[in-house]
């Protein structure tokens, strides 16, 4: 039943258990793997990598696209395989290991890792995992839900593992768009110019000859754990769809708004469901995840094109997609992360980007990463990559969070991953603060004016106004400027109630 | 005299004094000057505003390339003139302006101005205040000694002032290449695939009859500020030309290196001074501002082509170069400050991005702007958009200033300019710390070792020692986090003697 799948005979003699593929992997190799937000990642080997591991302890780098579904970041850290990973991950068990110091986590931005192993900066890697639906006459590698990482892996790599998922529907094939940019000194110009531009190849071009293992698979990528839309995120979407009308009204948009992109997540999700009900009409997204919403746009009429580099579905609508994907297949395009996340692309096209902060501050600078200054939630993702050269760099959050302790916006960030050159436009359910054109007194003011919760609003224009008294360009009081985040690890609270 | 350099006859009209040409910006406008690192600005019109202000007040919102030299930053500042001031400036007078408040800062990348401009996301100047070498037949302005951001707010802008200065030879013109990105949704790549490419025209293009004032003028750029090397700035650049041997051994670069970026100033400026005695052929700079040691580099045979946004020369090399221009002339070209620091060109072409920082921290986060985390020294410049997109992130600094009072290495730095994701290498005269794929503790083990000053060294291997202890992918002691800084506000030292 697989055949059909290895349209390259020759390969046939390659499929092997999923054991035996893993017993290629040895202790200290670099591998690189497919997966980009918990899609298209392969499922059978790293399970089994696991597994032999509790018996012979080995530890590899693991390099993905992003984040692995079906707990096999779990899975791998509890049998203690990991020593590196990057450059994304979003599991709690791998979490609280790189948090202890036990596996070396390279938080890096998404566009940035290919580029960095093609001018040999970073290791390459030794084997390359990749899910397939199927590889080609040519002995080709057609990916399933996300591409990622995987072409580069694989070009990378000195052997190719191909997991063929028979889960996954056949008619995948043609989704994705393979480029890969040539080498310097002469690089040319992506030539992207539309979202729905095709500029590459539906398979991945290896010698087949790499192929040293073929192992089949049937086993479904994990859902969407993305939360329904609240009356917090819909405030949200409420007030950024408001912006944007005025953005139309004011000349600087038209009603087709620019190319969408939503970082991974509930909040973001719920942003784009909330253009359903807008007046925009012909919208594209742009991005590197494609959600829930972005099949519920294109049913509703909303949406016309939309490129990503992965497709990642709760269970609502997972079995409503794939098993219906003709109905969407010309309006869908899965890219390498590199292209779909690249700074020459996304200035190219103007693109709106909406991600989420886990905190911002008083001037702007935003915190997507590190709780209290110190430990890592997921990673840096594609954010920087969008917001760093974004036509509108928006970052939303709820005002507060762990009922009212914790306030998102703090006097100082205790960790910054987009400063205050990088961001636009500020959103929680209390308001939208737009920042373009200001200097960090003026964005304070309209930060603490429309973004904070009323809890926390005196709170933070009192330490303002102190901090004005004591001068500078981005006034601060440097005693006091992580107070809420000390108060928070020593109290449990940022404020005294 | 004058007349040879304004070759569309009916302009002749249209010249007048400084003081009639300054009486058309009138209070609450918004005017583009010429100018970038204090060369190539208008020099009459803005001194002729400040003047006029001393008796009639007004305010303005004045943007130009980058820094002005002539002291007009300060006497616009003392003449209460400025409003608002954008996106760069090095005058002690308006930084003072600037950390009291008084005058609103809107530090920017040096790349994004004009397409926020474009973008209608600023407020479009009303007037131009251009210097020019000339006017050509068709009325087009040709700059002299910086293009800067000069092009675009002739373009932007209702109305321009041209001031044509005999001080400058006229055979720079052709050193210029205009080149403006086309409007979205159609913008296409922007065709530069070599550092000497040109792509555009000498001349700024704009409807002559746009042009309201001519004034000529007679007066020199500022010299240049820098220093000569020193042994600190020597044992940096031994670093780095150490390190860059490494690289071409390990097959990461060639003998050409990749193309050169260096900030403003004395170490970036030392840096390149160094690589006149290194094993290194055929370099090229792709860089914002021509400093002495680019002419110095091309005049050892070391330099082939240097493309930059403007040149910048001390007293003595300034008589040399300009009046042997000839002799250099097919190895420059002056671009938009949009196309010599554009994230695009910079990650196609593959740049050695070094900048100078400030401080940065343990974890190799760089703060290149602000003291203390609230006074603002000059400015980001262009150092975020060349590092954020460079095939190598450098920055330099001397591990103490004041005489040892301040430590340039801190646990965590109290202002982020470049986070730790854009940061590669970084070296003072101690060392260098290569920090490429390296996960967060593993970047502080090595900044330790390598660059910090034998007398913070146990201090802050204390510090990192205490904050691995407590747990974090990027530990932290919140509450010492920043007693460095205070100890220097309180004490006027970072650690007591």
């Amino acid at each position: 039943m697989y055949r059909d799948r290895i349209r390259l005979p020759s390969l046939l003699e390659k499929v092997m258990s999923a054991a035996d593929a893993a017993a290629l992997i040895q202790d200290g190799m670099t591998v690189g793997m497919s997966g980009f937000t918990r899609a298209g990642e392969a499922k059978a080997v790293p399970h089994a990598l696991a597994e032999r591991a509790k018996i012979t302890p080995l530890k590899i780098t693991l390099m993905t696209g992003a984040s692995l579904g079906n707990d096999l970041d779990k899975q791998l850290t509890e049998a203690g395989v990991l020593s590196r990973r990057m450059p994304f991950q979003v599991d709690s068990t791998l979490r609280k290991a790189i948090n202890a110091g036990e596996v070396m986590f390279i938080d890096q931005h998404l566009s940035e890792t290919v580029e960095q192993l093609r001018n040999q900066q970073l290791t390459l890697p030794d084997i390359a995992v990749i899910e397939a639906v199927a590889i080609t006459e040519q002995g080709h590698i057609v990916p399933t839900t996300s591409v990622g990482n995987s072409a580069s892996f694989a070009i990378f790599a000195k052997q190719v593992i191909v997991e063929i998922n028979l889960a996954h529907n056949p008619n995948l094939e043609g989704l994705h768009d393979i480029y890969i940019p040539t080498y310097r000194p002469t690089r040319t110009p992506i030539p992207l110019v539309k979202v729905d531009d095709r500029i590459g190849s539906t398979a991945i071009p290896i010698p087949p000859e790499k192929i040293v293992a073929i192992v089949i698979t049937n086993q479904s990528d994990s859902p969407s754990t993305v939360l329904p839309p609240d009356v917090d995120t819909q405030a949200i979407a409420d007030h950024l769809i408001d912006f944007f009308k005025q953005e139309v009204a004011a000349g600087r948009m038209t009603n087709k708004l620019g190319p969408l992109q939503a970082g991974i997540g509930t909040i973001a999700n719920s942003v784009m469901c909330g253009l359903i009900d807008s007046p925009f009409e012909d919208l594209t997204m742009y991005s590197e995840v494609l959600q829930d919403s972005t099949f519920d746009l294109i049913d509703a009429g909303k949406l016309s094109f939309a490129s990503g580099s992965s497709i990642t579905l709760s269970s609502r609508r997972n079995a409503d997609v794939f098993g219906n994907l003709e109905r969407y297949k010309d309006k869908l395009v899965l890219r390498p992360q590199e292209i779909s996340n690249h700074p020459e692309v996304v200035r190219r096209l103007g693109i709106i980007g909406i991600n989420t902060a886990l905190e911002f501050d008083l001037y702007g600078n935003v915190n997507s990463t590190h709780v209290c200054g110190t430990r890592m939630m997921n990673g840096i993702g594609g954010s920087g990559d969008f917001a760093r050269n974004a036509h509108l760099a928006i970052f939303v959050t709820k005002s507060i969070a762990k009922g009212g302790a914790i306030s998102s916006v703090v006097p100082m960030v205790s960790h910054v991953d987009h400063t205050e050159h990088d961001v636009d436009i500020l959103v929680t359910e209390i308001g939208l603060a737009d920042l373009r054109g200001l200097a960090p007194r003026e964005r304070a003011r309209v930060i603490i004016d429309n973004c904070v919760h009323p809890d926390y609003r005196q709170a933070l224009d009192d330490y303002f106004t102190s901090a004005c008294a004591l001068g500078g360009h981005t006034p601060h009081i440097l005693r006091d400027a992580l107070r809420w985040h000390i108060n928070l690890e020593e109290t449990g609270r940022m404020l005294a109630v």
